[in-house]
C-alpha cells in the first residue's frame, strides 16, 4: 500500500492506494502551522488512513507528500511554503523518521498533474492523449506538463510556471514582481482584487453575481476567463499538450467555469485561422469536484521515483 | 553518408554529414518557385553536395529536408509553404522517387533546433544540458523544444510556437488575426512594420541608427530587444529549457542582439526576485553565424525517424 499526503495551506488530505493504483481510503485535516505543527498533521493523517485500511504502517511501501513552496524532491526539503509556515524544512527526513516508512516530496501542483494524469488513464480519457497540462487555478497560477506519462520537471523545476508570462503590459503589479502576469488576471487572488466582496469565497460570489446578471460582475467575469483561456492557449502553444487540465480551488466553479474559459477559446479562434485549427477549446477539461488530485499523484511520485 | 536539406524562401542548402555526425561538404543556390523548381532545387543540391563528396547517390543512407510551413513528417507531405508557392505537395515521395533514396521531410524551425542541438553536443556545450529551445527569429517567430536529446512535436506539431501568444492586448494585427502577439513586437516583419526603410535590411538598418545614436531607432530596437526576451522567458517558464539558442535571418545580428535581449532579461529580473532566481540571461546564447542549422538538423532527422 502506499500512501499520498497533499499539505495545503488550510488543509491536509491523505489517500492511501493499493497496489493496483486503487484508492481505498480518504482523510482531511486542518493544517497546523509552522514546521512542527505541518509534521505533526502530516504524521497524523498518514497514521489515520493506514488504520482506516484496516493495516499497519509496515504494510506502506512508500508515502509522497505534495506541498507548495519550492521542494527539492531529491533532498525532500521544502522551503518558501510561506502559508504554512514553513521557510526551510527538511520534511521528507523528518517524515520518515517518525514513521520508519521511505518518503518523497514534491511541489504540490506537479503532484496534482501527476494526479489528474492518473484520473485520465484510469477513466479511460488518457486513451490516444499523449501529453497533458494540469491547470491550477488557486490562490496563484500555476501548472505542471506531463509528456509521455512523465513529469516535465525542466532545469530549475520552474516548468509550467505560466502564471508569471506577462501579457499586459497595462496589467496590476504582480507578487512576482513583474506587471500584467498571467496570474493577475486568472487566479483567486486576481478575483478578490477584481471583485472586493466581504463574501467567504469571492470567485463564487462573483459567479452568482454574473448569473444574476450583475454588469460589473459579468465584465470582471469575462476578463477572468480571457486571462484562464490565454493560460490555457500558451500551454498549448508552448508544449502543444493534447490536454490541459484544470484543477484547483477554483475548479469547484465547474461546469460554468470550462463553459466560460471554452467560449473566450472560440472568440478567440473566430479571429485567427491558425487557432481555429489547432481546437484548443476542445482540449480543456476540468478536474471532478472532490478529486484528490494532488494527494493522488503525491502516491504515485513516491514509486516513480524510488 | 546523410545529406540534409534546408529549403529556405531565397536559398536552399544542402550539407553532406558523414557517419559520425560530422559535417563533410556544403552547398547552396537559389531556391525555385512552385512545387516543380523546388523539388528540381532540392534534387541538384543532393547531387552537388554528394559528388563534392567523391561520393554517389549509392552511398547516401537517408536524405532528410527541412522546409517552411505545415509538414507532416509521417508522409513528408507540405502544406501552406506560401513563401515557396508551394500548398500541397507529396515532397518526400517526389525527392525519393527521383533519387531512389528514403526521404524524411519536416518543417525547417524543427529541423534547425534539431542542429543546434548537434551543435551544442558536438562542441561539448550540451554537457550538462537536458532541453534547449531554439528561437527562430526569421521573418516570423518561431520555437523548437529539444527534451533529452528528442525533439518535443505535441500533438499537433506545434510546440514551440510562441510566436503567437498575445502579451499586449494594444499591439498590432498578427498575421495570424490575433492582436499584439510575440511575433508583431520579435520578429523581422516586426521591425520592417517599426522601423519603416528603403535599406536591403530592416534589422540591420536599424541597429546601425542604434548604435549612431537615433533615439527612435533606439526606442524601436530596445521594443525589439524586449519582445525577444518575452519569447526566451516564457520558453523558460513554460518548459523550464536549460538554454534558449537564437537563430534564423536576425541571429547574423550577432553580439549586440544577444547583448540587448540579456540587457532586458536582466532588467527585467531586478524586479522579480523570482526571475532573477532563474537566470534567464544566462541561458541565452546565439547560433554562430552561418552555421546550417536546419540543414544539420534535416540530415539527422533523417536517421532518428528511420
Amino acid at each position: 500500500m502506499r500512501i499520498g499526503i497533499d499539505i495545503g495551506g488550510t488543509k491536509t488530505a491523505a489517500v492511501a492506494m493499493d497496489t493496483d493504483g486503487r484508492l481505498s481510503e480518504q482523510v482531511r485535516q486542518p493544517t497546523g502551522f509552522g514546521d512542527a505543527d505541518v509534521i505533526a498533521t502530516a504524521v497524523d493523517v498518514a497514521q489515520q488512513v493506514t488504520a482506516l485500511s484496516g493495516r499497519s504502517l509496515a504494510d506502506v511501501s512508500s508515502i509522497g507528500i505534495g506541498i507548495p513552496g519550492a521542494v527539492d524532491s531529491v533532498t525532500g526539503r521544502v522551503s518558501h511554503a510561506v502559508n504554512l509556515g514553513v521557510h526551510d524544512l527538511r520534511l521528507g527526513a523528518a517524515i520518515s523518521e517518525r514513521l520508519g516508512v521511505s518518503v518523497r516530496v514534491e511541489n504540490d501542483v506537479k503532484a496534482a498533474a501527476m494526479g489528474a494524469h492518473h484520473l485520465l488513464a484510469e477513466t479511460g480519457m488518457a486513451n490516444g492523449f499523449e501529453s497533458m497540462a494540469y491547470l491550477n487555478l488557486g490562490t496563484g497560477l500555476a501548472a505542471g506538463i506531463v509528456l509521455g506519462g512523465r513529469l516535465l520537471r525542466g532545469g530549475h523545476g520552474v516548468a509550467g510556471e505560466v502564471g508569471h508570462i506577462p501579457i499586459d503590459p497595462n496589467g496590476a503589479l504582480c507578487s512576482c514582481g513583474q506587471v500584467g502576469c498571467v496570474e493577475t488576471i486568472a487566479s483567486g487572488s486576481a478575483i478578490a482584487r477584481m471583485w472586493p466582496t466581504d463574501a467567504a469565497l469571492p470567485a463564487v460570489d462573483l459567479f452568482e453575481a454574473a448569473g444574476a446578471g450583475d454588469p460589473i460582475a459579468i465584465d470582471v467575469q469575462s476578463r477572468f476567463f480571457e486571462g484562464v483561456a490565454a493560460a490555457v492557449r500558451i500551454l498549448v502553444l508552448a508544449a502543444d499538450v493534447d490536454v490541459v487540465v484544470i484543477g484547483g480551488g477554483l475548479s469547484a466553479l465547474g461546469t460554468p467555469l470550462l463553459d466560460g474559459v471554452c467560449a473566450s477559446l472560440t472568440a478567440g479562434a473566430r479571429v485567427s485561422p491558425f487557432l481555429s485549427s489547432l481546437d484548443i477549446a476542445g482540449r480543456v477539461r476540468v478536474l471532478p469536484l472532490g478529486f484528490p488530485a494532488a494527494a493522488v499523484g503525491a502516491a504515485l511520485t513516491g514509486v516513480d521515483n524510488g
